[in-house]
């Protein structure tokens, strides 16, 4: 089995390698590196286990050659920044929608089969039902990453129909865990090293989501792929409680021992435009297949903030 | 009130614009007349009613200044030929996902706050229950056609979702009538125009659609935008029956006179891959609002059948 993962030099992509190595696939990595670390598989490189390839996904002619010889390409690569898009607005459609675009037609161009496709509960929008089921509609992403995720599913849904794709889209809560480079714990740590003293928390902290741990979000994929055969496989992927905003600020003040830190509100329901205040999907669909996460989303958040502070603080 | 009207030389596009004019609104039309004609509002034009505008809607450059003081944009800018998709790929990503980017970048850049969109059934891909009402969930199109219409949904919340635009989104059912440029009446017409003794039927003639008539349709819009206001307004637009291709080839064959031409099915559910074999609309959102459709899809597809072999057969 050859599998190709986009983005596997990323946060979750490589995460994912490394299952798909210890499990003993052949693994083709396909990364420009724009957020992604080689650090993250340069072990799976060194061993053989690992071909990689920095290549730009945006050009379609560099996208083929590394189809050869894949039986299931992984497509993981995409813009993380969910907020970039209120600044630049080509982003999400060159590195979501055209990229994937690319990878379905060089799939299509060499014979390969199937697709599992990282996209996100942000594509349900606002104001859905809590949890949020898979069925739920319309579908109306309100962040420019939500239209690219959304524009990612259509685009595979029409390889299915159009040229026989077998396809997987999971919609991902929030996936924190290690080797994470951006999201709110991320960005708490960092501000907490530059000030201890001080933490400004963007909107009033009543933000309510899910979070997943990375190695929980790769295990439910694998598990998914191997249980469901049908043309096109769609499942939500996260935890089944919350987190709100103002509990992860008071783990990360406790985990960084900045005690006396203050905190600052910017006020009003939300981050930033585009940015969905409470969010929690339907996992019943994924409980059904026997899946149970080992982290709730208190947990995964305490741990993340651990992982992440020696990461970050060294 | 200044409207843009993209793709206003076309099928749809220079039926709205008809109705634009007669209510005295400032009309600027864009259309690169790939399938759009000039015919078809030249007398606009003549008039000094309608200002057109040759541009390609692909290059953001050169959609920026058609938005000059334009108060609401009706996009119906497409690829209209959904089966093209089966042998080109990158047609309707250019022309309808990457366009409907255009559009609403350069809205953002000038300070155009509204937008009309024409979206399509086919979002809601197979297997949908039928009527289909707009909160079906999950939408995966299977043309590659519905997946550049699913994108500019998303695209559209997420414009309206982060920058404040408002928008409506029309899915359409089969919009047919006079000028019509393609789709299965034009086509049987101009079959028995080459051979009156034979009409090759692509499927089994078992798929069965909702038809509505084109007037109907651009009644449609007006109303819906006349009469709701949220940030983001979807309606599915069609009429409340269906018509069988089988007989559709009957009214085609009856109205052009070719009474001994033989029928041959190309066997099959469907005309094509990626072709839905039946739909139709839940239309009582619409209905709601008091509107009325003044031809059912039998009617509708004998009407147009009428218009088009004057058309066609001069």
């Amino acid at each position: 089995m050859r599998a190709l993962v986009t983005g596997g030099a990323g946060f979750i992509g490589s995460h994912l390698v490394d299952r798909l190595v210890a499990r003993g696939d052949d693994v083709t990595v396909a990364d420009n590196l724009s957020s992604g670390v080689l650090d993250f598989i340069q072990g799976h490189i060194d061993s053989g286990a690992v071909t990689f390839h920095n290549i730009d996904l945006k050009d379609l002619d560099s996208v083929i050659p590394v189809m050869e010889g894949v039986d299931m390409v992984y497509h993981l690569a995409a813009n993380p920044d969910i907020r970039l898009g209120t600044r630049i607005t080509d982003t999400d459609l060159k590195e979501g929608t055209i990229v994937t675009y690319n990878v379905l037609e060089a799939m299509r161009l060499s014979g390969v089969g199937k697709i599992a496709f990282a996209s996100s509960s942000v594509v349900y929008g606002e104001d859905a039902p809590m949890p949020t089921p898979e069925n739920h509609g319309p579908c109306l992403p309100i962040s420019l990453y939500g239209a690219s995720k959304q524009a990612g599913e259509g685009l595979i849904g029409s390889w299915v129909g159009t040229f026989g794709l077998q396809a997987w889209i999971f919609r991902f809560a929030n996936i924190i865990g290690e080797r994470g480079t951006h999201g709110v714990i991320f960005d708490f740590i960092h501000k907490l090293r530059a000030d201890p003293n001080r933490l400004e928390v963007l909107g009033n902290g009543l933000q309510e989501k899910s979070y997943m741990e990375v190695g929980d979000c790769v295990d439910a994929i694998l598990l998914v792929v191997s249980k469901t055969d049908a043309p096109i496989n769609l499942y939500n992927l996260g935890s089944s409680d919350t987190c709100s905003v103002r509990n992860i600020a008071a783990i990360v003040i406790r985990e960084t021992g900045c005690t006396g830190a203050s905190i600052d509100y910017t006020g009003g329901d939300r981050g930033w435009a585009g940015d969905i205040p409470k969010a929690m999907l339907a996992i019943n669909r994924l409980q059904d297949l026997g899946f149970r996460v080992n982290y709730d989303s208190e947990e995964a958040v305490a741990h993340t903030t651990r992982v992440l502070i020696e990461e970050i603080m060294g």
